[in-house]
């Protein structure tokens, strides 16, 4: 099963490097957001889609098992979107997104938000040939995921700590959660928002702006203050 | 790819059948609980660990990708865990659960709660014997998750709405969350709880109850008030 699952990876690196230089040529941002399921990605981007609006051109790909639930809502913001269903499968590849370029209106210096299936496992092991893995956790899920789930913390660019308006009726630390994801990632910069409320989007939205200008690594949020230290009350 | 996948499937399920019939033969209720990360799985079985203490034998295995977190919550109870760390996998397959056996106390008549791998979609497909698959959505997630997720929930023989302490502060309709985990699977029970604060325990150990003597089955909590019905405190 090695050699079968060498050959599978191997194959969608290959496509995902071509899917890179294909984005490069064209100077568009593409970031694959991953998470659990219900971790509020969708949310996330329509509240980013409608803060964009107007300052620059954004196309999304949503991934799902089933249903066309998300590229309605992210449609209803008037951005163009595709939806992918993977069926059975748990992951997007390179070559589903390969084919997504054909389909939706990509123009230069543009952002592609790619919503990657819900799911803290299969997704890591798949590069779509993204400039960032974006990971999001909502406080709700606790803080011991990034331990227990390294492989996609490790490659992740940024951390999103979601819906940070439910810390009061939760007993989540924010501050374990950050040194837990730090152990795994050391220098994962960390923006905590909530996208229902609208707090600390501006954070999201600086990181993204320095992400087009060519940043977003993990130095990229040093010393910008509770951004990446501890919690964001604190 | 697919003929890859059949004889996975299909080694699977004979050893899933070989562990279905081990179970039976001495009595113990195996019982495979699925969910997202962070629905609250472990604190859960922690509460119901601390609730049947002394009242049956029970036994835990926990999956993970990575950590012993989980399990040595579990044995603080004093109940025996093994935990299976599942690496690159994305979900637990019945060889592990088949190796448990040899090194877990597995009494006759006795409970078996396996936590797979927080996971909406991979556990789905793997049988590991158990009598029930038990899916545990938090109220956190969002309502869609059945229909976005269909496998999983048309696999399920009950559906744990947990963390219904945190609904005054969310927007999820509890109505419409059930109404789209009957259409992808018609009948199933559906039991709202809060582990946290033990609110709706008694429903769930009901059903334990029953299943332990052969129930357990979709139409079991029919009737039963608020528990398959609209939201808990309509």
């Amino acid at each position: 099963m090695l050699r079968i699952e060498q050959d599978i990876l191997g194959k969608n690196d290959r496509i995902a490097a071509h899917n890179r230089q294909w984005l490069a040529q064209r100077r568009i941002l593409a970031l694959n957001l991953v998470s659990s399921p219900g971790s509020g990605k969708t949310t996330l981007l329509v509240r980013t889609l409608q803060t964009l609006a107007g300052r620059m051109p954004v196309a999304v790909i949503e991934g799902d098992q089933q249903t066309e639930f998300d590229a309605e809502r992210i449609r209803a913001t008037g951005v163009p979107a595709l939806q992918i269903n993977t069926g059975k499968g748990c992951h997007l590849d390179a070559d589903m997104v390969a084919q997504a370029f054909a389909q939706l209106p990509l123009a230069d210096d543009s952002l592609l938000l790619i919503e990657n299936v819900g799911n803290l496992v299969c997704p890591a092991a798949f590069d779509l040939g993204e400039a960032h893995k974006v990971v999001i956790l909502s406080v709700t899920e606790g803080e011991d995921k990034p331990l227990k789930y390294p492989d996609m913390f490790a490659a992740a660019d940024l951390m999103i700590l979601n819906k940070i308006d439910l810390l009061p009726y939760l007993s989540f630390d924010v501050a374990r959660a950050i040194d837990y994801a730090h152990r795994v990632r050391p220098g994962l910069p960390v923006v905590q928002l909530s996208a229902t409320t609208g707090e600390g989007m501006e954070d999201w939205l600086a990181w993204l702006d320095a992400a087009r200008q060519g940043g977003g690594g993990p130095e990229h949020l040093h010393g910008h203050g509770h951004a990446t230290t501890g919690p964001r009350d604190a």
